[in-house]
């Protein structure tokens, strides 16, 4: 038996006994509000990095953080068992985000978002603050994972980079060259990222399908300063009526996105896809019902889990211009906002539906009006394969803790570095994460379940003990 | 000679004399900070109350503050000459208001908003405040030339009825029912209000028609919480893209408001009116080009002055909702809101406006969405007539003062109040202001002349004389 399945039930045995000392692990870097948007949270930031560090650091790992031109990269190395180096033992880069999004609005959250507490679910204890899940808590279940094969396993079972960037929510302005900068430090076989959720609270999933993102920032200015509405109103262009009518044009009656070309690229689900997505037996009303909805609100005909996995999106994220403050300011304002985003399905190239968007944009600005708009992120969809040794050997751990194979799933989400690190370093992602659809990420009051926290570590100390038995991978 | 018209010069030279004096009191007042639609200014805006009540005892006023639902009124009474109570001398109710419009956007401000300062201008010095004209400095204007009638001239020459509330920047709304309830007190012949512009800074204007105004602000809520765009996006209603859609509809190409029956009850301007505003010479590219515009925004093919003076408008006036801050967040918000006025003109009725704006918000409602409207104000545009003696006596008065005689003018603003004494008291108002329109009246850096408001103090000088000499005012 390979040393690494001899392990195995020691190291899940010393998991299951340090529960509480993953959890205070896990709150005290919740308490830091690591916020990568706002430029008052960066010492947050560094600390939370540093924080990162030295808990490798405790377990074996050769950790260090690295500048960048933003918030540092947290980047440590371990070695793997004796002679690893000489091949044969396979080589994973853990990729995880020590940065979360803004709280806000902060009057919706019942509990402090940077002071985590436990609150009774209906799957028992749930932890609730901000980064909660997204992304410090799928890290540590991986960090906790390396703990106990550390204490308990005699170390690693395979060689692990660990890679914990703190602008994923910014769009990663500076990862890229950093990957570029440091390929011969991240040369791995197979990366893996715990950043996606499960199925439901007892079915693990593997996610094989992400959305792109384009995002931008859009103001539109009129008039030099702004103007008193009674003295002007009706002679004056108000940027804020010219926003509205731009991006009110976002959409046509069907609910599909109206900038030109936007389908092109745009590929039919494949049927048999299709079919599998049907056999999953998605709960369409519970889903939205959960958010408080009841109608799919996207392009009509389509099953929810096609909108949200295999079509392509445009939403306002935010909108501000004029007066926002309590009761009524007669004001024609110099300038409107809005910062809206595009998710994007394999294919589709980010940088014409930027195109599109500037088109779109110009094309129906009213005289006396400019537009600026700033791209603040962009990346492609893209899928992963199945069918691979690395796959098949994650799914192998997921059935030994879940007692049922994983949902190869779509997301509807955008995780760029999944294409980076297939463009820059040529290696493939295995999407392997813990978070449910109701967990609230980015929203107020994010939450995890101790419960898929626990498996998820749990799944982790395996999927390394069953990587390490298949040996090398090659695909 | 009646006494009035001899006291006359003496009483402009006492204000000549004391312009240093007059413009320490202006600038007092100017630095508190009234605004009366912020809850954390409700001090500033009473000490503004009894800082005009403490003015107004000082030269003869019996002064008071009156409580209502919200900001105090002042009220005062001068008896005038003795006998003028016995009929024949004219009794005037001079209104104004000492609150003010928020400051924001602060960082749009060369100096502190509630610090006045003066700087040079094209016509010499001008005062720099948050309500240097609107309304302090012009309430301003008439309470100076009243000190000078009290200090040169024996007393003030008529019996006046002041009336200063502190709630005309959010919409007045107690002062309708402090008017039903105090129509003894503010019994009065004609009703003196200085709150308009000049037609330039050598040309006095009388103005004649007034827009008036609905101010409503919509909420608009969809799911339950805040989603991940991501996680939902594709699927779940997104409540700033319907707020685009439905205000996006708000015109037509041709720039005319698309609310059902909008224009029903609109009359076209009458061909002499219409000769009379040709006649003005009006610099449409002048007028634009001051705000930094080239072309007028309004229904298309109208001259600016009647689209300023004579068309009913809509402004969305303030838009917000989801993330705001800087950088990207990927949030689809539970709700977003928007500020909206519509400029109405006489005959349309504002009860109707409003029915018509929740059927327009309604019928675009889409699935999953719930639209709430507040009303914060509405008022009917109105129309004064020119025809009548104290119209002529204040003509004469600034013919006297500028040599040159008044512009019978339109106003694209809104005067309540007008309306309010004419429906309440059954009074009518003369509206003789001395703002100019680049006064930036609501927006950073608002200004006054101090030629403006010198004139426009010696202007209630002569008024006031005239008056008293016309003697008992009727129609």
């Amino acid at each position: 038996m390979h040393a690494a399945l001899a392990a195995l039930p020691q190291v899940l045995a010393r998991l299951d006994a340090d529960r509480t000392g993953a959890l205070e692990r896990w709150f005290e870097v919740l308490r830091l509000p690591s916020i990568s948007a706002q430029p008052e949270h960066a010492a947050d930031c560094r600390a939370a990095a540093g924080w990162f560090r030295d808990r490798l650091a405790e377990i074996g790992f050769t950790a260090g953080l690295r500048e960048t031109g933003g918030h540092p990269v947290v980047l440590a190395q371990h070695a793997g068992p004796a002679g690893a180096t000489s091949g044969g033992v396979p080589h994973l880069l853990f990729y995880g985000h020590y940065d979360v999004q803004p709280a806000e609005p902060l009057e919706r959250w019942t509990t402090a978002p940077f002071a985590p507490s436990l609150a009774e679910g209906p799957y028992g204890p749930r932890a609730i603050a901000r980064g909660a899940v997204d992304d410090k808590g799928q890290v540590m279940t991986w960090l906790e994972a390396f703990r106990a094969w550390h204490q308990a396993g005699g170390g690693l079972p395979v060689r692990v980079t660990v890679l914990i960037e703190g602008e994923e929510e910014t769009g990663s302005p500076n990862l890229d060259p950093f990957l570029a900068a440091h390929r011969g430090e991240l040369a791995a076989d197979l990366a893996v990222i715990s950043d996606t959720n499960m199925w439901d609270v007892d079915t693990p999933a593997i996610t094989t399908r992400l959305r792109g993102l384009v995002y931008a920032e859009i103001t539109l200015r009129a008039a030099a300063r702004d103007l008193h509405s009674g003295l002007y109103g009706g002679a004056a262009r108000n940027p804020i009526n010219a926003l509205t009518q731009i991006l009110g044009q976002l959409h046509d009656d069907d609910g599909r996105v109206g900038l030109p070309g936007f389908y092109d690229a745009v590929r039919a689900l494949p049927e048999a896809v299709a079919a599998q997505w049907q056999g999953l037996g998605f709960d369409e009303a519970g889903f939205l019902g959960g958010a408080g909805l009841a109608t799919a609100a996207g392009e009509r005909g389509r099953p929810v889990l096609e909108q949200l996995w295999a079509r392509p999106t445009a939403d306002i994220n935010g909108i501000w211009g004029g007066y926002t403050g309590p009761g009524a300011k007669t004001v024609i304002p110099a300038e409107a906002h809005a910062k809206l985003s595009f998710r994007l399905v394999p294919d589709q190239d980010p940088a014409a539906i930027e195109a599109a968007l500037r088109r779109f944009v110009t094309e129906r600005l009213p005289a006396d009006t400019t537009a600026e708009i700033r791209i603040l992120g962009a990346s492609p969809g893209i899928a992963v394969s199945t069918d691979t040794g690395w796959a098949r050997a994650a799914q192998a751990a997921l059935v030994a803790e879940f007692g049922r194979p994983a949902v190869l799933a779509g997301s509807g989400g955008s995780i760029p570095v999944v294409e980076s690190l297939r463009r820059l370093l040529g290696i493939d992602t295995l999407l392997m994460g813990f978070g449910l659809d109701d967990d609230q990420v980015h929203g107020p009051n994010e939450k995890f379940e101790l419960r898929c926290f626990h498996h998820g570590a749990r799944a982790h100390v395996r999927l390394l003990s069953g990587l390490a038995a298949a040996g090398k991978l090659r695909g």
